[in-house]
């Protein structure tokens, strides 16, 4: 499942290696994690694997960048949808947590190794989750225009929208009660009622 | 500011051993850490560690543990105090916000480490995190009851709440524009907003 993350292209070894990053990762934390159980786990050698990445840290960028890539598109797609703004900011929140599930295993370690990048990799990863906050910003705004949502904080309203569907990936179990399509629409139905003008007087 | 964590009756060697852990963990991870280095950061030997904590695991639990009991009261105290449903909610919500900023590196770790932790431990966490659940669907059940707040899935949306106030642990960075209390503050009105029965035909 976590390998549609993996755009088709990707050449197989750099599949695999990142598909074993992801396990290696997640079992043991970024720091625990040795480039020769990545390389066992993606059935090559560890000089195999350096053919491919100079690093740990450099297969780590790689996850993470395709990860936050990923899901920056997911974020442009449903942004660039014609519809009211109401629908635009419920379709991108919808996604947004729903793709948090389904990746559950690539976004954890997308958000919890953050630290681990190296600056010049951090910074690429920032600009990248700059510009999804950007995205969901101006959603929001477009529906307070609209007069459909009323916000207090613009920024604030929008690291917390963002924070809900993030946090999925914290939370979220496969296998239980609710699927990550279940989990889509809730937030999305919860983050309009969360926006939503309440008329004077109601 | 970290150190308020830990009760007033906390052993010197403890509180500095604690505070140390999470300096190294928030560093390096759980699994980057050493206990050399957490023994250095307090100012004591490797030896004198020891004879307070058997394995760096059991630091790790004691922090998290530490943490977990703050939060779990926090929630209790406010559940107590008498007032509308909607109060209810919106404070528990509001201080379950603050902790989380207010006490980010030790509330990071807590989550971000939850898998490290060995499994008689990892027991005595959940307990106390499914107390926290529990009482902030008690809450918000008695917000639905009372007809201030509706709700179509009680558990998640419980998940969701909390959710909202855990992840600030992720994204506050102290000294920025919004300080602990006004994330609180905003938390509660987002969460109330969200949670608020809407009167047909409003």
């Amino acid at each position: 499942v976590q390998s549609g993350l993996w755009p088709n292209d990707t050449a197989e070894p750099v599949r695999r290696l990142r598909t074993a990053g992801l396990e290696a990762f997640s079992e043991r934390g970024f720091s625990g994690a040795t480039t020769r159980q990545i390389a066992s786990l993606a059935g090559m050698s560890p000089a195999a694997l350096y053919s491919h990445y100079a690093s740990k840290a450099d297969l780590l960028f790689d996850i993470s960048h395709a990860a936050h890539e990923y899901a920056l598109r997911e974020l442009q797609r449903e942004f660039a949808i014609e519809g009211t703004a109401v629908d635009r900011v419920r379709r991108l929140t919808t996604t947004f947590a729903q793709y948090h599930a389904s990746f559950h295993t690539a976004t954890r370690i997308a958000q919890y190794e953050l630290h681990s990048l190296v600056p010049d990799h951090y910074k690429v990863i920032v600009e990248l989750r700059r510009a999804m906050h950007k995205i969901m910003r101006e959603a929001i705004a477009l529906g307070c225009v609209d007069g459909a949502l009323a916000v207090d904080d613009l920024d604030s309203t929008t690291t917390f929208v963002l924070s809900l569907g993030i946090d999925v990936a914290r939370w979220y179990r496969p296998g239980g009660r609710l699927s990550p399509e279940d989990i889509g629409t809730q937030c999305g139905d919860l983050v309009i009622r969360m926006l939503r003008r309440v008329r004077s007087g109601a």
